[in-house]
């Protein structure tokens, strides 16, 4: 949800009693400083910081210079300055001056994706006494983050909008529907397993539980809710018959995301193996965005989006959390076929 | 689950309470007329019979060609005469030769895979009060089966093992999960929804009549059933490690299917674009699959199986199927958040 919400949206969750959850991905020590300051200001309730935690590549000239080749037509087209083309990093991972502004927080949860941070990092979080989460895609990954310190685990299936959490393969065909995913995980693992993927409604909420999820994530049914930052654009975009199409893409920042298919991923392919590795990608793209938004076109803009945008719905955040809250303590009373949490 | 079984697992089905299904897609007329007796006279119970509805491609020279060329290596690895390799088609669509022997036994559901047979066709099955099914991989083709004259929709999740039902479209990024495409459909059509997907456990029963589903379809969980017919190294590759990761392939047949990763899919690719049309690419795989499965090796069987093969259990169908047929009453006796059949 990085770029799509700040502390509004993880407050209205809190509120409504849901561990309402703040994207760090994309914000500067001092963003997340600000933003930490106005949730915890608003609210005592617990709450999660949500952190990348992927190796930087190594940048490739040549690799660069295919990427900005496949995008010049287009840097034309909205006549923009193709010479040189803004290059360097989109995202930056968890670091220490993270660690700095999080640890006088010390909030209660803190969850990675891609992975986990090094282990001094990793100790660091744990050393106020964070319930530390991280996703997985795959069983391996699910044993690999039990085995490396996460308190519990994020089943992603792949029906979820924006990033893979993918971190030990970059093979697709690993990645499985929910349905699948998520009982072959709470089968591998002890901690509490997490589902994403497609379970943005209370019907799906309380499937979750029948298959054993200790909880569930939700991301694309929250992008329409007052409180999120989503652009109009993107709005727009989830609320139309083009959201009935996503793809993984990897042309928005060199790693395979979930958003619906648009101009760029249909003229480009989503997968165009011209992008560079994540998060190389996405600055080039930056200005064609920004240009093609300024004639109301999200062409270029990455809209994330999960398999059911059906279930992204104009309310409060606050409300459509009490309903899943309700959902979720509705499946948990009748537990006929002897599975819950 | 044409190849993998006959009547005898259908039989057991039907005989533990569920619907049984006789897979026809690879019966000659004389085979399904056998099968077709056999089964009724072990049961007076409701039985499905299902076939492929493909349009039988243009044979292309230039193609075929392409994709001898490329076995040609494992021709020679086995000591294979290639000249010429086989050609022709593996599977026959539901034609009115297969209507003629359907006829005389009146099944009470007819399922196709791939749309629907003609107009002509389709009403002779509905001419003795068939019920017919169809499967759907997106919202548009449910809506399509709805509108020419399916009564009831199956909503195939691509977790799914096998041929994906697939016909409005290749786009392999139009496939969804369980999760998300079976409410869409169950909010887009009027009919029942059935179902299919990585739903072959009793929690995945209770949690896909949660999200709507009026019944499931499974396939995959049968497939190490006593009575199922799947070979000893399909059964072995289902309950080995390597079943964990299994991939859509147009190797075997020119359609996408999934299977379990093995050789053939590993060194060509799943989706090498050198197969020829559906069901072209069948044919020259068989002498390959033949000389390997003589030494005990599964490197060119297509070892079907959906995305949580953990759920085939060596066990009796019919036990397998009481258990799925409680869990689904159970789940319509606690509809504690008010969704269900």
């Amino acid at each position: 949800m990085a770029g799509a919400q700040n502390h509004r949206l993880a407050l209205a969750v809190c509120q409504a009693g849901g561990l309402g959850a703040l994207p760090a991905a994309m914000l500067s020590p001092d963003a997340l400083q600000a933003e930490l300051q106005a949730l915890t200001a608003a609210t005592p309730a617990p709450y999660n910081v949500n952190f990348f935690c992927h190796a930087q590549p190594t940048p490739n000239a040549e690799r660069e210079a295919g990427w900005h080749k496949a995008l010049a037509p287009y840097y034309s087209e909205f006549g923009l300055d193709a010479s040189p083309m803004p290059g360097g990093p989109g995202r930056v991972p968890f670091g220490h001056d993270s660690a700095d502004v999080l640890e006088a927080f010390r909030p209660a949860v803190v969850s990675f994706h891609f992975g986990l941070p090094a282990p001094d990092l990793l100790a660091r979080v744990k050393s106020w006494g964070a319930f530390v989460l991280s996703s997985a895609t795959t069983v391996a990954e699910a044993r690999w983050l039990q085995a490396h310190g996460a308190d519990a685990v994020i089943a992603q299936g792949l029906e979820a909008g924006g990033h893979r959490g993918m971190f030990l393969t970059d093979d697709l065909s690993t990645q499985m529907g929910t349905f699948a995913l998520l009982p072959q995980i709470v089968q591998a693992v002890d901690v509490p397993v997490i589902a994403a993927g497609g379970v943005g409604t209370a019907q799906a909420v309380a499937a979750a539980r029948q298959l054993g999820a200790s909880g569930v994530q939700i991301g694309t049914a929250y992008l329409c809710s007052h409180e999120a930052g989503t652009s109009p654009l993107h709005r727009a975009a989830l609320q139309s018959p083009a959201a009935q199409h996503t793809a993984l893409t990897t042309l928005f920042s060199g790693r395979p995301a979930r958003g619906i298919v648009n101009r760029l991923m249909r003229e480009l392919g989503p997968l165009n193996e011209a992008a560079p590795a994540f998060p190389l990608a996405t600055a080039a793209i930056a200005p064609l965005r920004a240009a093609a938004e300024a004639q109301g076109l999200s062409d270029f803009t990455p809209l994330w989006s999960g398999q059911n945008a059906s279930s992204a719905r104009s309310l409060s955040a606050s409300d459509i959390t009490r309903e899943w809250v309700q959902a979720w303590l509705s499946a948990s009373l009748h537990e006929g076929t002897g599975v819950g949490a």
